[in-house]
């Protein structure tokens, strides 16, 4: 037996941990000896970060219920994990990394390394205002859960109409605050749905009583006589708020891996290879990383947790000895704004246009089980096409229960490189609490299927 | 102008009326004359049966309801639509068919023929006994409803598990009625899901008080004084009941095709080429065809609505002049039977093992939201994949609110021909409350694209 080989894993959420454990799976599988060690900064690994609204909302009890995988259960499981510690320093040339916690600096070597180092939260200088949290750690969540609990306030305002403040926004007016959403954005969402479809989920806000406030930036927050936020400033109109949830974006936490020489892609993200590989010996997954759109054929930065966990087994398997890769994302997104289940995978309109694509896009009110059932809620599905090849590029859903997880069978048809007209004849299941008889996204690339070759139209038309 | 072709469609249901409309269509189109005739030797249109259970559960306020289209509206679309108007007799040579009416015989013309003629109930000697009725036509359902309306009965006896027996199951129980479901095989759906799943479903029923009796035929029925139904003997044992579903199965209605010399298929349906043609001017589409399983590569008998409709726009768009071809089924089919959501598609484990198939079959208990959602519940996954090859077969799933429809994302595989691995790899949809991190069909299709090739297992194991 030699010297064991040294993983050293920099971030322990979703990423970073999926690779540490597939690297140990996949080195004992083929009888090498790896040893790995993670650091993180924060206080908690392998949470789910997509559930804190829910955690806001009560849906949840405890942020121990988002923790998939304790501390000690990733140490008995064998990775010598090490929280509050912070990686300040990488040295390519010594493979060793400068941590940084509560017992002071020391350098910790490694034969290979894996940065998962996640995403941060874009905040603007107001959101320094006690009262001002985003969405993004645990210790987001705790914070918030104390300040719903303890401090019962009334008002609040949500800065940003992307997935997290929509659903910022309604598990707060689910806890009974009056909710002001407010978005530069023509409508919520608006970086990732058509104007349209958009119109609905912000509708959906409005029908739960969510004020949604668009075309509009904080300018800056007043505080209140106890120091905390009182009021913001939206345009030229002053609104009371007593908390604020800030939520305009995030970006890849790359600084680390900057001063270390590594580039970034156009979106400021990591850019590895498929498999995970920035460098000899140097590894990347997660939200600090880039992903590659195979419908946009280009890298893009998309943030999920999905994307996290498969990536991170893709590096880990790489390191263990194995061979991997990770074959990319088409965009897939769904989120729950009150009664609306919203999902889009794939381009938008836009999008399209802007790269030259001759489209289609076909947009079919239908409901989601056969018209005639109790179950049945309204659907809109919009499906973008190719004109000519008939290629599908996209599809957004919003609608009632049952709505959103739909958006699979574009998703799928997008990874596999279907046509329209492939939807529109594929088998899919029909009942009549499922369905109507021919499925409203079959149906709504059976008339995407149609469309001639012709000149575009005009954006917006 | 020239004379106009005629098209004579027998049949006015789903696949009929498609192919009417479709070939209307068509010609208009392509500038052609056309002439429709259409007879049905029922008084309904283009209903939904596969509405009838609902309707009998009460969801369904009115038949009329379950009715796409009228006949007038088909008449005011250009269809001279003929019904209680039989076909008995097709005259290939003479181009003609004999139709008999309340006013008497007469023979119609035809260029070009459609069968639609559908399925009719498989229906035993005892099924002649009053209280005895099928779930299949709109007038069986205004039938349930008059006797479940007006005679209250309390037991009823569901004779046979497949869809329309567990749906007819259902919908009795949650009249309030006492159920007991008959079936001889060893589950309910035990000839379309597979036994640890099949059992699932019995445990569902049984949940809402469905008695389930496996492994058992009924012998003959008993008559109560007023001539109805009062009891059924079940093996040894004598049951009163005051009504029965019989549900043991429809069979393709062909005989005055098989008259006219038109061959059947190995499971008794016709047998068309991918344009619906059965022979020149001779088409055929819906319940009265098999359909080509691109799984199993061979023809079989799954009359469903989804097909019917599909098959009758292919066979009308051909009949109007146009190219279309019908591109199959794989197989899939959902139900809900009490809370759970059963669905299924491509081959059962045994039908592969049968095949000489070297396959691995993966199950996988999940839920369909994130765990520590309210909305989780609980969710099972089977996927099989053909081993070495990782080539995905079929799956099934069981499980609460949402589950069903995921059959959908292995239908598009199995319709793209994609591995599990695919599957596995793919950009599905994830937010809290629609999937855990990584959807449980992406998983289990993860653990099948594990399968090294082996030897078979033996079947049961």
């Amino acid at each position: 037996m030699g010297v064991p080989t040294r993983l050293l894993v920099v971030g322990a959420d979703g990423a970073g941990m999926s690779a540490a454990h597939q690297a140990l799976r996949t080195a004992r599988r083929l009888g090498r000896e790896l040893e790995v060690v993670a650091v993180d900064a924060g206080r908690h690994t392998s949470y789910s970060a997509c559930g804190i609204p829910y955690w806001m909302a009560g849906d949840v009890a405890s942020g121990d219920d988002l923790v998939a995988r304790t501390a000690d259960e990733h140490r008995a499981a064998g990775v010598d994990l090490r929280l509050e510690t912070e990686a300040v320093e990488i040295d390519r040339d010594g493979q060793r990394v400068r941590v940084r916690s509560a017992s002071g600096e020391s350098w910790l070597g490694y034969d290979e390394l894996v940065l998962a180092t996640g995403a941060e939260p874009v905040l603007p200088d107001w959101a320094r205002t006690p009262g001002v949290l985003p969405v993004h750690t645990l210790d987001d969540g705790a914070a918030w859960r104390r300040v719903l609990d303890e401090r019962s306030p009334r008002r609040a305002l949500v800065v940003g109409a992307g997935y997290v403040g929509v659903e910022g926004a309604e598990s707060l007016r689910r806890r009974g605050l009056d909710v002001t959403l407010v978005t530069r954005g023509h409508e919520p969402m608006s970086t990732t749905m058509s104007a349209d479809m958009a119109a609905m989920v912000r509708e959906a806000l409005q029908r739960m009583g969510v004020r949604v406030v668009t075309g509009t930036t904080v300018e800056s927050l007043e505080t209140a006589a106890d120091g905390r936020v009182g009021a913001a400033c939206l345009g030229d109109h002053e609104e009371p708020v007593d908390v604020v949830v800030v939520a305009i974006g995030v970006r890849p936490r790359v600084q680390a891996a900057v001063d270390a020489g590594i580039p970034l892609g156009d979106h400021g993200g990591l850019v590895t290879d498929d498999h995970q590989r920035l460098a000899d010996g140097v590894w990347a997954a997660g939200d600090c990383c880039e992903v590659y759109d195979r419908v946009l054929q280009e890298h893009w930065y998309t943030p999920l947790g999905t994307h996290a966990n498969k990536a991170g087994r893709v590096a880990g398997t790489n390191v263990g000895g194995g061979d991997a890769a990770f074959a990319g994302s088409v965009g897939t997104a769904i989120t729950r704004a009150h009664d609306a289940e919203v999902a889009r995978t794939g381009m938008l309109p836009s999008w399209a246009r802007e790269r030259g694509l001759d489209v289609e896009s076909v947009t079919l009110q239908s409901t989601t089980a056969s018209g005639y059932m109790p179950e049945a809620d309204p659907m809109t599905v919009q499906v973008l096409g190719e004109r000519g090849t008939g290629r599908l590029l996209g599809a957004q859903v919003v609608g009632g229960r049952g709505a959103g997880k739909r958006i699979d069978v574009v998703a799928m048809a997008l990874w596999g490189g279907m046509t329209a007209a492939d939807v529109a004849a594929a088998d899919l299941a029909y009942a009549p609490p499922f369905s109507p008889t021919l499925d409203p996204v079959a149906v709504a690339c059976r008339k995407a299927r149609r469309a001639p070759v012709g000149p575009p139209r005009a954006p917006g038309q």
